[in-house]
């Protein structure tokens, strides 16, 4: 009988490793793409481009023969069997494919100019897979300068060029700083269902769906699911797909996005909600500077300080703007987004802060289980985090008290009966509670200093976009 | 202006807190639910249910003013304002409503007979929210003792009992040893569209939608996207969830699970991503046997060896079950559930193993992207891995030649023009590569030995089921 027994240390190295070990003047074997090719006659410069970097490899004709000609078996690290010196030829490397799967082998030499101080003379190259057409696009220039549409369309492929992928590494960073922090605090991770026989939010933007002759929605939000949680573990997070049919399509809107979701009971105010937000954008940006600094250097990303956030009151906020930006206020229960942009912009010239928390928000203009504020009801205990002028969270205490979501139900004309297994957690006892939610890529978006939301999306979804 | 720091540390401490600090003779603050009150005559007993588990509470009348009248200010940990000794009444906990939200003061006493060995011996109550009606289910049993239909029914009540919650905080520690191991293996983590133009596998189980008028399906695998990231990261993971519509109303499915999903380049054989799983199950069970293990000991799940893992081919093991248990060979092409189960005891029986891996499928039984075996292209290099008995995980090798995936395509009657954007990947260039997706919710029910997969989903979606 075969055994499986675990995970195999394989021959060829990677970038980290190559930094990391003691490799100079040693053979290597390293897997990657074919990126770039630059034939300069007798020499042949080959960038190899791999998960964590690209690697300079380089290839003289004779010069790679003498070279190897000395290498006793003791110099090979990891590389027991490198094609005998000089079976490599020019021409094997001048007809190399871009976009080629390749193991290269080759001794490990400092240069100053190649990217991070080495390169690797090769004495071998194999070639395991190549492509059937060339690149409809220069994914192996630093930056593409094509546009976004051009982009999208052929999304497989630019996300291949080095500084498209450096985004959504940094994506993985804010998820994982995320999942860690909330985990250092007690919090729980849960998985709810998306497809749901009601959207949280209620409205007209829900894509619906039929499920065994039963009319469905696709979840908008794992708001109840997640307040359900909260009578189970006290804290909980989740992070997964929500889905609106907006018709806008704007710079800001995706109708299926990455939702970063945490709910917490036992708080004695709201100002704990966006503590904890504080404290996750706090230990993110310290775990961004830390396993994130080649991306961020890529892409010129300067972390915001976000030692402290100034947290502002709705009403203020805009009396705030309308004064100093002389501006009418034309709806007191809402934020226009040129005045979300402004807010941002005071805050940054008041307060060097990128972020603002503006607080409550009107009554009207959030959902029936937020909790209204009880020294002013018109007003609710919740509030928006803007990020460079950008609407990036939206959070609050809830109601916890069963007569009291059923009152404020029964004010906006809804029926308890819809939503009968929510309100089974406060009919059955649940504590003080809030929550927020996150968007993903707008976080994204903003931190990359990006101004369409689809650059910070791996394959967005707009009105017009199903595909790739 | 306001600002927010960060998370500040609550006055109240959490089990893990009462466990590991010195607090023995001091006053805490507790928060957490009334799980239970046993009412003693002039004793009464209060179990207060924490995230983290119970903590027992113990009120005697005239004892807690004595107890407590000694207490100095040096003796009051993070509680610098106990209430006055004597202010609490013997009716104030007899009165109190199972499910409650409470904060209690208490000072902690050594008990060998309490939870953990230690009770709170009662000073304050203090009421932060009261349910409204008596439960309709004794969730503070251990063992609830009710059908599996009326626990669904109640879900967002039935899970707070702790065997319950404990079920899904082993399945949060798979996740997350899914999440580690492969990051610690150079994994990058990736979010890919759920609502999609055209699903992964084909056929009819697919849940339709109607996107702005344009023809849509709910994801039933990131299949595409995720062999599309091995050419962006070379090796990629996602756990999200994927959507069936299969009809089946069986013990084993569900239409909507999570999916813990790893894709990886640059392999050179399909048993690297076997040996991958091995890997990621080893790194499991070691996590949960360090911490999980209050949830394994209450649930008496045993861990799973899982030092090494059999390998065998379908059509051998097919023979070995006829052959050991008298049974004839129906459907040479596939496995019927009964089959798995015996594939399953067979290895339990003769090699002491708890999983075993059914490695090359008939070519006809897998999906057109499925490599076919060099050596005999009836059979792919493909497997499943069944955990006793039951498929949590199917994977294998992939095409990554153009022409290749043409041919086969051709050969099924496909149309490339179908799913260019995935064919994309191919024409450029992708390197051998190949993964596998894990159904979570299986995984979850075979490690804790449930016969239905609905008891390891927070809440099933089935045929007949989209609520709670």
């Amino acid at each position: 009988m075969e055994f499986i027994n675990g995970v195999k240390q394989k021959e060829d190295i990677s970038v980290g490793q190559l930094l990391t070990g003691d490799y100079t003047g040693k053979s290597v074997k390293m897997r990657g793409t074919v990126h770039n090719v630059r034939d300069m006659g007798e020499v042949v410069f080959v960038i190899l481009r791999k998960a964590d970097g690209l690697v300079q490899c380089v290839y003289e004709e004779n010069a790679a023969a003498g070279s190897d000609a000395g290498l006793s078996h003791e110099d090979t690290a990891g590389a027991p069997s490198v094609p005998a010196a000089g079976s490599l030829q020019l021409s094997d490397i001048k007809n190399l494919k871009e976009e080629s799967a390749v193991e290269v082998t080759g001794r490990v030499t400092a240069e100053a100019r190649a990217p991070y101080g080495y390169e690797l003379r090769l004495s071998g190259i194999e070639i395991l897979s190549e492509p059937d057409e060339v690149l409809p696009l220069a994914i192996n220039k630093f930056k593409m300068h094509t546009s976004l549409e051009a982009k999208l369309a052929l999304r497989p492929i630019s996300l291949r060029n080095v500084r498209e992928r450096a985004k959504f590494k940094i994506q993985e960073g804010i998820v994982r700083g995320f999942r860690d922090f909330l985990m250092s605090q007690g919090f729980t991770e849960v998985h709810t269902p998306k497809i749901v026989s009601r959207g949280a939010e209620g409205g007209s933007n829900v894509f619906k769906l039929d499920y065994f002759n039963k009319k469905a929605e696709m979840g908008q939000s794992p708001q109840f699911y997640k307040q359900t949680m909260v009578g189970v573990y006290d804290r909980v997070f989740e992070v997964a797909p929500v889905f609106r049919a907006e018709k806008h399509n704007t710079t800001r809107h995706l109708n299926e996005y990455v939702s970063l979701d945490f709910e917490m009971g036992y708080i004695d105010s709201f100002e704990e909600i966006m503590a904890m937000e504080t404290g996750f954008l706090q230990y993110t940006m310290e775990l961004l500077a830390k396993d994130y600094q080649k991306e961020l250097n890529m892409l010129d990303v300067k972390l915001p300080d976000v030692s402290r956030i100034p947290a502002v009151r709705f009403d203020k906020a805009k009396e705030l703007v309308a004064e100093k930006y002389n501006r009418k206020i034309r709806n007191p229960f809402d934020l226009e987004p040129e005045e979300e942009l402004l807010i941002g912009r005071y805050f940054e010239e008041e307060y060097e802060s990128d972020f603002v928390f503006v607080t409550h928000y009107p009554s009207k203009k959030r959902p029936f289980y937020a909790m209204d504020d009880p020294a002013d009801a018109r007003f609710t205990l919740s509030f928006d985090l803007l990020f460079r002028g950008l609407e990036v969270t939206t959070g609050g205490q809830r109601i916890h008290d069963y007569k009291e979501i059923l009152k404020k139900m029964e004010k906006r004309g809804m029926d308890p009966a819809d939503i009968e297994s929510y309100l089974m957690i406060f009919k059955y006892g649940m504590p003080p509670h809030g929550g927020l939610g996150i968007g993903l890529e707008r976080l994204t978006m903003r931190l990359l200093g990006e101004q369409n939301v689809r650059e910070a999306s791996l394959f967005p979804r707009d009105v017009t976009r199903l595909e790739p």
